[in-house]
């Protein structure tokens, strides 16, 4: 069971967030990856405020960071792939297996995001916003086009690179549940069975619940309740 | 001299692009690390056509592609990462060095490039919408926001992790000089003089001037010239 409070690997995540992120929120590729590679880890909660000190950390004020004896990282893509590196199941020593899911890893978030996410925030944080509405059909043009292209790479086959789970597929799979919470997906079938293949997996749903535990346990109390 | 047509190292590049774009395609990333390793390499260019079965080395038709004996890959980040992998100076083998410049290499691609990137595009492919006027804040507010949180951090050090330049800072340059091309550092001094340390490489030089010579070499002719 990874998540131990004697764990060397330390994570950062939100205490809480709107119920339109919840499971969304980036700390999740690396809870996924860290129960991949069956490796203990540990939380440090944050809150919208930020602890002192954290932007040493993450100089955008996001998460997730990392730190254990080794290193201190942000940026979920290159804690993906230093937790590949002490899981050969995730990240192949093979020169070609191993840059090729470093590659899916980079496209996912530079290829593939952007272009989801921005479509996404039309529907919600730009959504009182005059322009929205008519940008609607340009962001759409571009993220619609990205997804056919990587539903045609991806075909029939089980994972990116073919039959072998990577980092990358975790990134790639948590991109892609962010245009599916949106309704992005309805069109791409391939790209819908592919993200349910990796919603299947037990390490996914063991991090999903874990970070949906924390939430949970800590959703502020309607006004007037007890303190 | 790394241009070399007999090298076993062959990226993708495009045959001509407007002028608006001319400097700013992601192939001068990767001319400039090679050009930094001294590595040899050969350019394929392709043209708004893409020849026939480019989908499989690029699922997205966009350059630069990486191949030579040992690897065939795309996304600019991972490329930088395979030549870091062959230049100790560019991508340090001590395991926190590695990976924070690592972490910078995705930090520029996903933290910074797309909030710069939409932003720019308002000025030139979507200035004909009637949208992007009014959504010109909006985007204006977050590409600022993540210009000054990397201004803070970056400081008065040379590169991001101090003297040591890296693969992290050929990709932040590059992701900079976008911003830079739109006017979006005019507020923020610290990072044009940290693009203008970049610019002043020997290798960033002899990177730029062979990407520009390609669209020189094949500038379109203007209708009714002489075939």
């Amino acid at each position: 069971m990874p998540l131990n409070p004697d764990a060397s690997i330390e994570i950062t995540a939100f205490r809480w967030v709107p119920p339109g992120a919840q499971g969304l929120v980036k700390d999740l590729r690396v809870r996924w990856a860290l129960e991949e590679a069956e490796l203990n880890y540990k939380v440090r909660l944050i809150g919208p405020e930020r602890p002192p000190g954290y932007s040493n950390d993450q100089p955008f004020s996001q998460v997730p960071c990392l730190r254990d004896d080794t290193v201190r990282i942000f940026e979920s893509g290159a804690i993906l792939q230093y937790i590949g590196e002490q899981a050969e199941a995730l990240l192949p020593s093979d020169p070609q297996a191993r840059f090729r899911a470093i590659q899916w890893t980079y496209a996912a978030v530079s290829s593939v995001e952007p272009f989801v996410q921005f479509r996404a925030l039309l529907n919600v944080v730009f959504a009182d916003q005059p322009w929205a509405e008519p940008a609607k059909p340009t962001f759409e043009h571009f993220a619609r086009l990205r997804l056919q292209q990587l539903s045609d790479d991806l075909g029939d086959k089980q994972w990116l690179e073919g039959d072998h789970f990577t980092i990358g597929d975790v990134m790639m799979i948590t991109v892609l549940r962010i245009a599916d919470r949106s309704g992005q997906l309805a069109d791409f079938p391939t790209l819908a069975a592919y993200v349910q293949r990796g919603q299947e997996r037990p390490a996914f749903k063991q991090a999903l619940g874990d970070q949906l535990a924390v939430f949970a346990a800590n959703e502020p109390q309607p006004e007037g309740a007890a303190a």
